[in-house]
């Protein structure tokens, strides 16, 4: 009988197909594990996947007392509670830099997409503005990504695929993490320092208790009234509450969001905004992305039932 | 009195002041000058500021028998009927590369929106699709940018700049054009081979009769089924009504236009298509574009007027 893994997010089927094909798999669909399947079938789980970004603390692992391993689909880990798995000497695994390449490719499309006014553009066209000449104020020139300023906020795999797309993009880049690292770009040992000087502040770090709402009122009031902020990070680095009574009042220009405090992200104040470029928490999810992320689960399981160490730790 | 300047296109005020603090300026508002001013008043004019994309034959040309001088607002000027200025010993000039960087943005801009779907993705988070996990084709994960194959049709200015922006973003890019160039990418002696191998076809050639229609039924066959079209050269280069047919019957997968046959483009069957993303030809519409064309304008004319060579020749 091939391994038991239980399935902790709601993930595709699609998505899982590959997997299904190595291990059996106790889908949740997203429900607490204990309302899917009996404390019995629980009683024999080994390993488990999950998104990264979902809360999976004491209370779950302990429904599955014979737990050895959580293996996160996705870079991030900050909804796994650590401490609690160190405890019951559970090895927790990611699948580190797989999806850097289509994380930082969503950062520039939003980018793109904010600076050259895109949604607007393609409805000015579609709604017959343009031909009949209808004065539209989304029209008028914006300034242009050459020589603008981009602030990195995170220099991991992630930040570092934006900083190289956005100097190609001939814009001027420098970043702000916790240390400098060996890259071309200007380090900025304060991140208020870094909003303040940029025009485009990119989010690109990883989430966690030092990083909760960092981005806040008194940031966004750095990064000033010709500021876009871009998210790709998570939702919880950034004072959604904050960032929409910015948006609306015009202390920042604009914003490109793929995460959000809570999701998925339902129709709001900030969702009614002109001024914003919205996607559902996509930026890894490109086939390319999610085949390699899939291989990385996949020698995670597999080590991990050889009895063996996982090949993507994250600690 | 300063020296008098015909402005032969619709151009914004906004974009013509610093013209205008250096010339006298006679606006047509893209009326044809003898609707607009008397055979009297166009009796003097003697340069011209145009759009290169709008026709500008030997009959208006003929309206102006003191004309010198036609400065091309912009990289085109594929309107201009170069063989009767010459015949009338007037002088063309344009504004070379000057918006080169903006456009190519706006290739890359185009080529990641259609390529990561972000108009569904933002109407999906806005609508409430994400928040009721409503099921969306347009939210299945497409292929990724990662290892791509980009396909650049010219290598002028703005071509390159649009190959080593795909380069960047860990795409594989060959291009086609009349030569081979000096550039670190692989040569396709034929248009026909380039569209075949590649899944992204960027037009970034120069219009005019030899390009006239070379993207037709059976290039856009070439290009195959999983493949996008992204154009920002001019409407002419791409046989419209042969892509819109491509499009509805998906012999192409998507495509990503910022300039038209006819433009202003009209809503119609083309603009009513879901895998298209459409711009209203701002390619080099950012204000550093402008600042930089209205420097090459300026220098034309300053130059024209001082009995000088034109500093931005176009032949």
């Amino acid at each position: 009988m091939p391994d038991q893994v239980l399935v902790h997010s709601r993930l595709s089927k699609k998505l899982l197909a590959r997997i299904r094909e190595r291990f059996t798999l106790l889908d949740t669909y997203g429900a607490p594990p204990l309302e899917a399947f009996s404390a019995a079938e629980l009683s024999t789980v080994r390993a488990l996947i999950t998104a990264g970004g979902q809360p999976l603390g004491a209370d779950v692992m302990d429904t599955m007392p014979a737990l050895g391993a959580i293996v996160c689909y996705g870079t991030g880990y900050d909804g796994v509670d650590l401490a609690a798995a160190r405890a019951r000497n559970i090895k927790v695994g990611n699948s580190p830099a797989a999806n850097a390449a289509a994380v930082a490719d969503l950062a520039i499309a939003l980018l793109l997409a904010v600076e050259r006014r895109l949604l607007a553009a393609d409805r000015y066209v579609r709604s017959g503005g343009w031909a009949s000449s209808a004065p539209s104020p989304a029209m008028s020139a914006p300034r242009g990504l050459t020589g603008a300023k981009v602030g990195v906020f995170g220099m991991g795999e992630i930040g570092r695929k934006i900083a190289a797309r956005a100097a190609a993009l001939e814009m001027q880049v420098c970043y702000h993490s916790r240390s400098r690292h060996d890259v071309p770009f200007d380090y900025f040992a304060e991140l208020a320092d870094l909003a303040a000087w940029c025009d485009i502040l990119i989010v690109a770090v990883r989430a966690g208790p030092d990083t909760h709402h960092v981005i806040d009122a008194a940031m966004l009031q750095r990064l000033g009234s010709g500021g876009t902020l871009i998210n790709i990070a998570r939702g919880s680095v950034v004072d959604q509450a904050a960032l929409l009574a910015a948006l609306s009042e015009r202390t920042i220009a604009a914003a490109g969001l793929d995460v959000f405090e809570i999701e998925p992200h339902k129709p709001d104040a900030l969702s009614a905004l002109p001024n914003v470029v919205l996607t559902p928490h996509i930026g890894g999810h490109t086939a390319s992305a999610h085949q390699r992320m899939q291989d990385c689960v996949i020698a995670n399981l597999t080590a991990f039932f050889a009895g063996e160490p996982l090949v993507y730790p994250v600690v």
